[in-house]
């Protein structure tokens, strides 16, 4: 038996999977600042006209250009890879599978939507794209891929990662891109927030702020802005890793997996694994999927089902999903993909149907989690990827306790050799762990009590 | 077609390939301070005897244990990737092939020789490593071998890259390496630095130096020493990487490539990838074999063939190689792995042989290539793996220029993510190229005239 299932390129997905066709109820729509659904036409300054048609469409398959495909050739389709070590170590009888989209040369399961949302824009005749980023796992995912593509970007990075996390920066830069601290003194919402607060550390929120404004105020119409997650075009595009593994599990010999887990900040990475699986659950299959989360940002397993604003800023329209407030400022936990006040309203959705079982971990069992896989299988994973890691550790121990030859597949999200300062910390015994107290929640999440309500058929929860 | 070929598990390599068979000259013996050759039996306080074995035998082929492949299947079969988007950039007729050793969890080819190192140790009932390292890369190599195979690991880190260079470090400590600044207060050779200059930045060559010392006086005889170039063993454990590119090759349609090309620090890359090919050229193939090096340290391209110690200290039996000189201080150059004074005897040998041809290259000038790389194959190299793309961007120029539909293969050694800060350097503009002096030549090599000569039947050159 091969420990790594491989497909060739000629038998990648061609198309990619839509749950917004399968949901048993469909998605609230996106707000406006009056309260009414907005319509496609406003996001026309923000996103190019192709990529609003994916938001908002129902289709179930949608076409993957060839060239799209072209590019993703360079790392897709990527590995599924057996965790024999890691099987062994811990003694279980289960089989621990896991997409490996580490691969990419940005590091991450980043580029499957920085690639298609480039081309998108370019085809749509956008010569620029504009974006936020925190830690700069998305900035340089979209400067890798506007690069290969020959759009121009400019990246809005949180200013006190731009000043102590230069690596991630360079590399943008090695791409081209424009990197520039935010709040910068370039867009009205910068200079508003310098001139209140010249050494804030800037934030997600204002960098998000900034981004659109850059890209709406092109007088030529040129310019576009992106996003990284929680969108629905941006799930879709993720959608080719667990159309790939199911293909890759086919060839393993094996049926559908027992359990599915990933880790959810935004809920890209989860999603593009899961929701191909969810299908089939949908349509009657016995499957566990588990979407993970920081005990610190508990959105999934404690937020609220509610409308809110994307940004801190509130400038986004008002999207039906888990949420702890947009004003939510989370703990400097290491996996800063996983520090958003929101989840992507499709993954919500499936929550609320019942579909996903969300859970919460703590940081210091997710670094031991990741030790463990580093020293059994190798590979040292993201902050973000070893909640992935520690839900599955455990589970393959509930599979051993129960003498069940499970089948665990999940998403191997990114490598950690960007980030090894966390792994330094936890090391040194410096790692602290964080847990919301119910007067913070209740603080952040009281003002969403004052917009529209996000009611759905199964809900009911707010 | 595939832009990748990517062997199934089951046709790996079951054999390395040994150029020691098939060199029309044989190597020359190495000596000791006598200056007479040394026997298996005076390296068994630093090597294990199965890896002495190796390191003298003249077998052509060498089984590969199971166990071994076992390890390497993490991320072995590596892919051959043909670079599709470089040749449109240059518009070349080439093809441009290469191996993908970046996907291996340190990020480069090292784990090919550190995995059957720390397996034939363990083997042979040893229970710790010591090894030297200068920036990490293989430092970090050793200590993921060790972790996954159940050793102990120490690493003697120069003392200026364990203070301004933490992350590689941190990745030692992931696997659970003992990683201490060299010059240390744990040998007798660290200690006597220590007292003369407290202050020392130390070196490569105090490294070694100490990494020896604690190796062969651990008292229950279970400690021994790892090298991760230069040796005949240590080239001999990555020829895997040409052998599977020969078959990718002919899955490809592709006949023998025309040109191969690998960087060459200490050599165990570029042999890797070249000596399947050299046993080709010797049997009449016409191939050009190019090892490329820094302008700053052209060990291959302007220092003389001589009898040399491996370090600075004097410590290490006298090997026949191009060198320049023992106490050779290279420029700070940011390839750190191509700054060493030496070169593996068996890629010298061949050299003098006229089956190489070396090639010498400036920093900026490797960096500007680099560059072009991230710019369309969409990767970010190292710092070493630049000067061999340089050579390919040059190749595949001439190529265009003579109309011919060459095959270009290289070896893609490694990825940068660990050693951004150089291509800053670069993109500020503040990166300096060195060229060796004749005067400063003639200084370093000045010492090699009172040490045994190497004379070989076609060498004749000092």
């Amino acid at each position: 038996m091969e420990q790594k299932i491989i497909l060739k390129e000629s038998d990648i997905p061609r198309q990619w999977y839509n749950l917004s066709a399968d949901l048993p109820t469909p998605l609230l729509p996106p707000l406006g600042p009056d309260g009414k659904p907005i319509t496609p036409d406003m996001l026309a300054p923000v996103f190019p006209m192709n990529l609003i048609e994916q938001e908002v469409s129902t289709e179930r398959w949608i076409d993957i250009p060839q060239e799209i495909l072209g590019i993703l050739y360079g790392w897709r389709p990527s590995p599924l890879k057996r965790a024999v070590y890691l099987e062994k170590h811990l003694k279980t009888p289960a089989h621990i599978y896991y997409k490996d989209e580490s691969y990419s040369p940005p590091g991450s399961h980043k580029p499957n939507t920085a690639v298609a949302q480039a081309w998108y824009n370019k085809e749509f005749g956008i010569e620029k794209l504009t974006t936020e980023t925190g830690a700069g796992q998305w900035g340089s995912a979209l400067a890798f891929a506007c690069k290969l593509l020959g759009l121009k970007c400019k990246v809005f990075m949180v200013r006190i990662s731009y000043d102590q996390k230069p690596f991630r920066k360079i590399m943008m830069q090695v791409w081209d891109a424009e990197c520039v601290p935010s709040p910068s003194n370039q867009t009205n919402a910068g200079r508003k927030v310098l001139q209140e607060s010249p050494d804030t550390p800037g934030s997600l929120g204002i960098a998000i702020s900034e981004a659109i404004e850059e890209a709406v105020t092109d007088k030529n119409g040129k310019t576009r802005y992106s996003l990284g997650s929680v969108l629905n075009h941006v799930l879709l595009h993720q959608t080719i890793i667990g159309l790939e593994a199911k293909k890759q599990l086919e060839i393993a010999g094996e049926k559908l997996p027992d359990i599915i887990i990933g880790c959810a900040g935004g809920g890209s990475n989860f999603a593009g694994l899961a929701f191909p699986f969810v299908l089939d659950k949908i349509n009657g299959a016995d499957i566990k999927i588990i979407p993970t989360e920081p005990e610190a940002c508990p959105t999934m397993t404690r937020a609220p089902f509610a409308y809110d604003f994307g940004d801190t800023a509130c400038t986004t329209p008002l999207l039906a999903m888990y949420t702890l407030g947009h004003a939510f400022v989370p703990p400097p936990i290491h996996a800063g993909g996983l520090r958003y006040h929101g989840m992507a309203p499709l993954v919500c959705q499936a929550i609320v149907e019942g579909l996903l079982e969300p859970r919460a971990y703590h940081q210091n069992k997710c670094y031991e989690a990741a030790l463990t896989w580093a020293g059994t299988e190798g590979a040292i994973c993201a902050p973000e990827t070893s909640h992935a890691v520690a839900t599955v550790i455990d589970e393959a121990v509930k599979a051993r306790e129960e003498g069940k030859e499970k089948v665990i597949l999940f998403n191997y999200s990114g490598h950690g050799l960007m980030d090894l300062t966390g792994y330094d910390a936890f090391l040194s015994g410096k790692l602290t762990d964080y847990s919301l107290p119910d007067e913070e929640l209740e603080k952040f999440t009281a003002d969403l009590k004052a917009l529209p309500k996000a009611q759905t058929r199964k809900s009911g929860k707010w």
